[in-house]
């Protein structure tokens, strides 16, 4: 397994990175707008940049476990592209949204988009494996031989 | 390891059509209830619908992670079918709380009850690998012996 | 895979214990500074072990990635001790920021520390495979062999 993942490893480890960053900003926004911790309220331009990153917190386990499954299931290749647009996907989300709360929709509907095709190819893969191991109908199989 | 995960997959998968549903849903409660982004707060009932979502959110890491580790170590079957009940628990825990903050702890202990299940059974497989592994250990076999 | 990941299961494990704990001790925070949900905000004391917590929660994906990725490609043993670090930083985290914002500071340093050290590792190992299976270029082996 620990071979044929590589890919969505790699993707893995830079979506980290790119949290990691994110993080990070929301660190400079507390610093340059003065909101101290714990509180996480008081300034709309600290309140942007740090909906942004939650919102990005939120969704992580979920574009996680679709780049997994998909890339387990379906095909490593397809889901390791997928996953690269995610994050350029979220960058521009971050972006957009630390700017005006409006410019945040473009980078959001990509996401989402990106989001359902990981778990369509997912749940196909998937769908796949389970026929072919417990019906032993191998779809895939048939589907090249026509 | 990925033929011997197809449930835990598919479970998995379900769930987080689960997490995006519970998303769309604060993204309408935001137009009912007219709440802005960024702004999270201002009307109780959004608020109720927010915070469900956001403990169904915070849990979900800590569930993935129990699924996984019972059904790689313990049973997967066993493993997945309380992963469906975690599922319908927090279906009933987020809308529950969507009409009343009472209403919300029948699905939050029923769901509570699932991941200390799953931790537990995800403990004692991995005791039991580890003791087969590193000190030459079978209790499982040995209690198959008796 | 499932045999060579038994460490890591046993520290994923711990670290979804302690994550439990935390969850609880907001609760109690809840009661103690009578805190009602859906509200989460009205008391400095709760505020700090709130966000104590919400900071542990949005890193715990990060962590747990960055934990297996170390494991899978890089070592195993050095990966899961880092691991405890990481469980015993947070816990540091957790009750200082409890006491004052300010105490949350050498926790938090450990904290990033580890996890940044796990991405370092996970990358060497990643790119180590990536170049054995793509490029067939055993690096490991090559240094092995000076």
């Amino acid at each position: 397994m620990a071979e044929n993942s590589i890919l969505l490893a790699a993707v893995s480890v830079l979506s980290v990175c790119q949290q990691g960053y994110f993080a990070v900003q929301v660190g400079k926004a507390r610093l340059k707008y003065k909101v101290t911790p714990p509180a996480v309220y008081g300034s709309p331009e600290f309140e942007r940049v740090f909906r942004a990153q939650q919102n990005c917190v939120e969704f992580y386990p979920i574009f996680l476990l679709t780049l997994w499954m998909a890339g387990w299931y379906f095909n490593q290749v397809f889901a390791s592209c997928l996953g690269l647009v995610y994050i350029y996907a979220r960058y521009q989300y971050f972006w957009g949204y630390s700017e005006a709360a409006k410019k945040r929709i473009t980078g959001f509907r990509l996401s989402l988009g990106i989001l359902a095709l990981l778990t369509v190819l997912g749940t196909l893969g998937i769908a796949d494996s389970f026929l072919d191991e417990y019906l032993d109908l191998n779809i895939a199989q048939k589907l090249r031989h026509f």
